[in-house]
């Protein structure tokens, strides 16, 4: 009989067969099709955004975050890259017997603190106690619903030319993450990039109507989220390994670990696909925003590789850049 | 150091201390600070109910129902109560490594039905896998959106004198869920009442604008929903025990385990609270849906015992029903 592993859970190949063939079947409707971040629903006059997103990270605090901050950025930055406003959010918490009330605490005010940063409010939550052993330490599921200000995201809208752009650099969450985890910790002095998105977002949004597309390249990182965009379609993206944003205890950890910063987590970038025209523009306006400092373009639309994420590398060659199969890091976020 | 144990999730007194003195200090805000089960949000001409919950029942199957399913209602429900008409509903999946693909598909399924039968979207998802041990086999978060139609339900309108109708035997949940735990597991032929409770409401509210609250008794039980509402509040509720409906199989578990049903969960049961005027016409709508054929006026609100709920016994005297303190059955829904 066949077993759910851990590759299942790592947005994968395994992951995205396992919603196609399941998930997407059994709960078919126009909606979900869209596979967006957020749902885009109607409410009356208005259009709402909603999302849902489960964090595990493991371990539960971790340089420059911990899971109650990551829980409320991540579901803020599923609203923000669908062009919506976020307003509020919700709080499921699974605590395992034993948890100290002192880290329930801590967790709780950077919960409301992240809220605060991101201009939510928790509305409503659910807390629910298993016995020791039953999970670990403690989960946390935040929903989210946001209004949509800006309509015009869609990959149907993206055209061989555009520009991609990421707007920091990228890994820093998931090498920050690892460095402290139990068994394979090492040093490395890299703070996770966790941060709201949704200020960066609507400063660039105000600026130019030519932004084709946003995604948050979480887990399996920039490669798996670019390889989403491009599957099926009929386009492709190449990159230009120069420009990708690196940095040096990310590139350091990686060489050390056997990693490719392209399939690292990140937890405060954002993938912008924006037309030619109104690139400059639109990375002007992130250089002058805290997370959008490191702002590189790194790659464009082409028509040559239908279907493909291509890297032109550093040597002068250029190499196909799959999506993540198989699992590289479990419990990331 | 305090720590968190089982009697924090259990839906009792430290649970409530725990949301009043850490989540509501933490988060405060005007619409949290209406505890409802669902948040009521005014988004462009309409207003919207927001809520969710997370479900780590055990075991995941049970006679009457599945984790899935139940995740389903609780949700539908938590908004109906609100006077909202469920319309979309997230879901987050935290998996243990080693689960069963057809358990997993098993429990889509039954999802997808328990939406089908409420009327609602599943419109978006999250799926996290953790390893082996690190949680138990598969909890869900289903955090749902409904769009409010009934606006005139608080716990302000309620007067002494209003009747307290509940819509059918209570505890068959908890005792089906227990019957089959490991470790527990004992005879009954008891499913349980797991449903979704939203065409019920409606065809109420259509008929009666007397409607002053509603609440579903889930963990905590009747006796524990009652408390939380007369908590604080210039009445109290009185009920007569000759009128609880209680199953043949739930009465007989309950003498075996040394049980007080009033403490035992449904999920597929409301308590409605209704100008007394209104209480047969309100009873008599119940008694033709399949949901409230068992509905019982089972007491009336009361300025003679401010603040708390009491029970008139077979015997002929009164008694004290107080909120659950402590544990009494953990991972119940």
């Amino acid at each position: 009989m066949t077993k759910i592993t851990l590759s299942y859970g790592s947005g994968g190949t395994l992951m995205h067969k396992l919603i196609d063939s399941l998930f997407m079947r059994e709960f078919d409707n126009d909606i979900l099709r869209q596979k967006k971040d957020s749902a885009l629903l109607k409410v009356g006059n208005k259009k709402i955004a909603f999302t849902t997103d489960s964090y595990v990270v493991k371990p539960i605090f971790f340089p420059g975050g911990d899971i109650g901050s990551l829980a409320v950025y991540g579901t803020v930055n599923d609203l923000a890259v669908c062009g919506a406003k976020p307003l509020y959010i919700s709080l499921g918490l699974i605590i395992e017997e034993g948890l100290d009330v002192k880290v329930l605490e801590k967790i709780s005010k950077s919960i409301a603190a992240a809220a605060k940063k991101s201009g939510v409010l928790v509305v409503t939550g659910d807390t629910k106690v298993v016995e020791k052993g039953a999970c670990d330490k403690i989960f946390i599921n935040t929903s989210g619903v946001g209004e949509v200000y800006y309509e015009k995201l869609s990959l149907n809208y993206i055209k061989a030319g555009d520009t991609v752009i990421v707007t920091g650099a990228i890994g820093d969450h998931a090498i920050s993450v690892l460095s402290k985890r139990e068994g394979i910790g090492f040093k490395a002095k890299v703070k996770s990039d966790s941060a709201p998105l949704n200020r960066l977002i609507s400063d660039i949004l105000k600026v130019s109507s030519k932004v084709k597309f946003m995604r948050d390249p979480t887990r399996g990182g920039v490669a798996t989220t670019l390889n989403e965009m491009v599957k099926d379609r009929r386009f492709g993206i190449l990159l230009d390994e120069i420009n990708l944003p690196v940095s040096e205890g990310v590139r350091h950890s990686s060489e050390l670990l056997g990693f490719d910063p392209l399939y690292l987590a990140c937890e405060g970038r954002v993938i912008v696909i924006v037309s030619h025209q109104d690139a400059a523009k639109v990375l002007k306006v992130m250089h002058k925003t805290r997370e959008g400092r490191g702002a590189k373009i790194i790659g464009h639309v082409t028509a040559d590789y239908k279907g493909k994420v291509v890297l032109q590398t550093l040597s002068g060659g250029k190499r196909i850049v799959d999506m993540l199969s198989g699992e590289q890091l479990p419990r990331i976020c």
